[in-house]
């Protein structure tokens, strides 16, 4: 699949908006572990970028698009350093991060299913390709500040399933041949809604039978 | 090296096998921590793909067979949505997660030598493949839940060392040109009858000197 | 770019160099955690080898050098050998540790930005893919052994500068014609110099206004 002018500007603002917003959670991740000014720098990068590498080493598409594409890398400066002049108060950065984070979720799991069909996958592959550009900045980012990611954690709202949705109708719309800067904003609008109102409205995954019964051992 | 039709077919049955039996090992340490449902379908198949995707990564075999090959996507679902419907209380999760671990661990080891010297890597670094492939996925599944990777903690039961010799032994026979179906399984159970035993019978590795006077500094 | 006979050797000795005292920090940060000799030696390689695999994959070299060239192994190997035998009591393995890091920071920022130049990249992705091959490492060490990378903390003196310094100087002088045994030693000794100065006068990178009053939340 070849991408038009049109449809690689759609592409190319659709994932700098998602690297910024991902460089913000991290940024006020970092913020909120009382990080020093290189490391807010250092986790908004790792955030921003972590997703779209692996993505593209697993298409097979190197060096990544934020090594080689400068844009990226001052993207994710320009969003670290706003939050360095400005950030809310560490014990009220949580609400802001969660929102930035939803917002890279969506756009991460539109742009990866697109660039990964763009590299040949199918239809199914390139999808969980677009899941796995959604949630690997902030799995790092949740790693590096040594908290459980929230895909994983139990008492958080649901966040593969918004991805998955959005990735899912990514790939269908583009494999119909109707991919463009509408019908790509509109999928990942709908992921970005969709995480927002399971975390204003505590929706969360069912527990497996006995999950309650837990114990850490 | 070129496999023939049965040796493929050897190749995939002990590579699903092994992706299953990870997956369930994900799958409890999930219930143990208490995830959602999601949460344990996601550690499943990162514990199930995390060693073959660095093997395939590392060996420029892109994108990975988990992402095109979808078989490897079913088993993983498959085997956590058997977890999900029946599991051990979690706090007698450990046995069952450490059996299955043990069977994920001896056969990976052999499928990822194997894969190493089909894409033209000499025997050492085969076998140094097929190990990275059989202690990944175990690795990520453990820093995903805040623990330390068992390879490398003090009071856990040997790992690394049959990982070790069963990829030995896969790349000794293969480039002996006596890889089959029995050779590559003989390989696989000795590698996880190993690891059983070391956890039946507690065979650790020694410690350094002056290990016994640690400080967690 | 192709590198001379010379600026090869020169190339090999920094990066062994720089191996090797890699594996010594991961061997001495295993030896702090009381890990047995597997989990020493197997730490001493992940840190070792961490970083180059990054750049490696990053640089579509695969497989990566840590694989097919066997000298890396053997230098991982005889480090981790070495300070089992002889090492500090684990509460005093912090100094030593810090030292080998900044050397193995220093040398692998010049080894893997000429790396990153030899293949193609421009100067200044080939300077950040050096950051990343120096910090990389180092980070998955901390990362296994479940301490924050020093990367990030706010207490401890800056790291990633050193690294962006000498990987800048190298990819100028590299791009200048000036590339060689003794311009490449000098920038690796230049960042080697700058983290311990670092070190020893508890040079810390500026916090973000208000981080001073952080909560863990």
């Amino acid at each position: 699949m070849d991408l038009t002018d049109a449809q690689r500007f759609a592409f190319d603002a659709l994932d700098l908006i998602g690297a910024f917003a991902f460089a913000v959670s991290g940024a006020l991740a970092a913020v909120r572990r009382g990080f020093d000014v290189v490391g807010i720098a250092m986790l908004a990068c790792c955030t921003a970028f972590g997703g779209g590498i692996v993505r593209d080493v697993l298409i097979g598409a190197v060096p990544p698009a934020a090594f080689h594409d400068l844009r990226y890398l001052a993207t994710a400066l320009v969003a670290a350093a706003l939050i360095i002049l400005w950030h809310p108060p560490p014990r009220l950065a949580g609400a802001p991060l969660d929102a930035a984070d939803a917002i890279g979720l969506g756009l991460y799991c539109v742009t990866g299913t697109v660039k990964a069909l763009e590299y040949g996958l199918g239809p199914v592959p390139a999808a969980l390709m677009g899941v796995a550009t959604a949630v690997g900045g902030g799995m790092l980012r949740d790693l590096l500040t040594a908290r459980t990611p929230s895909v994983l954690r139990r008492d958080s709202e649901i966040y593969l399933v918004p991805a998955l949705v959005g990735a899912s109708a990514t790939s269908l719309v583009t494999v119909a041949g109707a991919y463009s800067w509408w019908t790509a904003s509109l999928a990942g609008l709908g992921a970005i809604a969709l995480r927002l109102l399971a975390l204003r409205f505590h929706l969360r995954a069912p527990l497996a039978r006995g999950g309650r019964d837990r114990t850490e051992g």
